[in-house]
């Protein structure tokens, strides 16, 4: 089977110019088909202050009202997406940016909760592997907003560690799958102070463990739950480790490598 | 020849909600292959109020500098763009949003001119055919931002108008194009006052003659540049009206209908 990677790369990269730009050249470097998943970075937060729209945080999420989903919607699908797509180009990759509605990418739910109403995030139903079959064979490399719809005209913010790994999974029938979360981090670290400290392998007793013992630094839970997630369901291989470093992460010589 | 329809929307309607549901019901019950291009109505010029980026007009054309640039990125292909995507599913049809950049769609160039700097304003040089061909054998609507790129990392601000005129003649040699340029009035008026001055048909004679007796309101005249240059190209079929009236436009048994 041909290899597919998909990397996700991180709001805090997105943020900086020139470490965006050094990714960036990095990924259209990498041979073959390839899928870009970019998070949200700052500068949704920091649109919604200077239109005095205040963000409601619930224990450390973000709740998506209406006049936030207009926020990530322009910032996510709009300024950030296109302007990668755009930059590709001039790095000499043909790019192709979609949000989970263009051609019913990934159809998704208003998350239900019994206590916290999220608004308007979504929880994904299904991704469209024909869809992204059909524009990775156009040789077209596939930058994805982490904005999803329901199918009945209502856009939803969504995880983009999460759109990540159900992409991985849906292709991974098609293709040999290679999955990469790139961060500012060296991968998951034993000690969050310590840049040295990356645990090079983490299966899931190891994980389990770590947690247990409270040495997974929380923000890195998602992430490695969707890691889990991703190898249990057949990813070939899965890696989190320093957007700098992704050709390292591919050969899983730098970073974390998941384990099933 | 298989038919084609590429319709452009107006920011006028964009503006309205009901009318612009109304019209996307209309488009997406329309049978067959099609392509929609938009405009961008008020919500840009609203949104640099809101974050205090002065406008700058000359000659009633807006300069986009960089701040508006990214107002119009957001806007148009973040908010606009993936609303009308998102609800043309809900109508039952399969959409794909696109800029000039995504898959490299529309190239352009930053406008040259002699006195006046437009800033970050995009003249188109190729219309990708071939991309635009696939997704529509996939039976996908095209939704088409006015954003375009310039190949080397640039997106640029490019009229809707224009860009509708560009795709119909590009693929003109592939299907039978009906162009559509719908907006907020019954068609080509000889009194702009007068919603019932329709003129039925205008060939260029007409034309230029109307325009030399100063009967043909100034707005126009952009439009009907776009409409003859696509006829005179081999597009099959140009009318100009109200939106709510879709398919009799279609038709050309309402609104204005360009002749060779």
């Amino acid at each position: 089977m041909e290899r597919v990677y998909i990397i996700k790369i991180s709001g805090n990269i997105i943020d900086d110019e020139q470490r965006l730009y050094a990714f960036l050249k990095q990924f259209a470097a990498l041979e073959g088909k390839k899928i870009l998943v970019h998070g949200g970075g700052k500068l949704a937060t920091k649109m919604a202050e200077q239109l005095a729209i205040p963000q409601q945080m619930v224990d450390g999420r973000r709740i998506t009202d209406a006049d936030t989903l207009k926020i990530v919607t322009m910032v996510y699908a709009g300024y950030i997406n296109k302007n990668i797509v755009a930059k590709l180009h001039s790095y000499g990759t043909t790019a192709i940016g979609l949000t989970g509605a263009d051609g019913n990418a990934i159809l998704a739910h208003k998350r239900k909760h019994a206590v916290i109403d999220y608004g308007y995030v979504g929880d994904i139903d299904a991704v469209n592997a024909p869809l992204l079959q059909q524009l990775l064979e156009q040789k077209m490399a596939i930058v994805v907003a982490p904005i999803t719809h329901n199918g009945e005209g209502q856009l939803l913010n969504t995880n983009a560690d999460t759109i990540a790994q159900e992409i991985a999974k849906a292709i991974s029938g098609f293709y040999q799958t290679i999955l990469v979360y790139s961060f500012e981090k060296k991968g998951v670290l034993l000690d969050v102070n310590d840049d040295a400290s990356v645990i090079a392998t983490m299966n899931k007793e190891k994980y389990e463990l770590l947690k247990a013992e409270g040495k997974i630094f929380a923000g890195m839970i998602p992430k490695l739950d969707n890691a889990f997630a991703a190898i249990d369901a057949g990813v070939g291989k899965v890696s989190i480790g320093l957007a700098e470093e992704l050709p390292l992460l591919i050969n899983t010589t730098s970073g974390t490598t998941i384990e099933k």
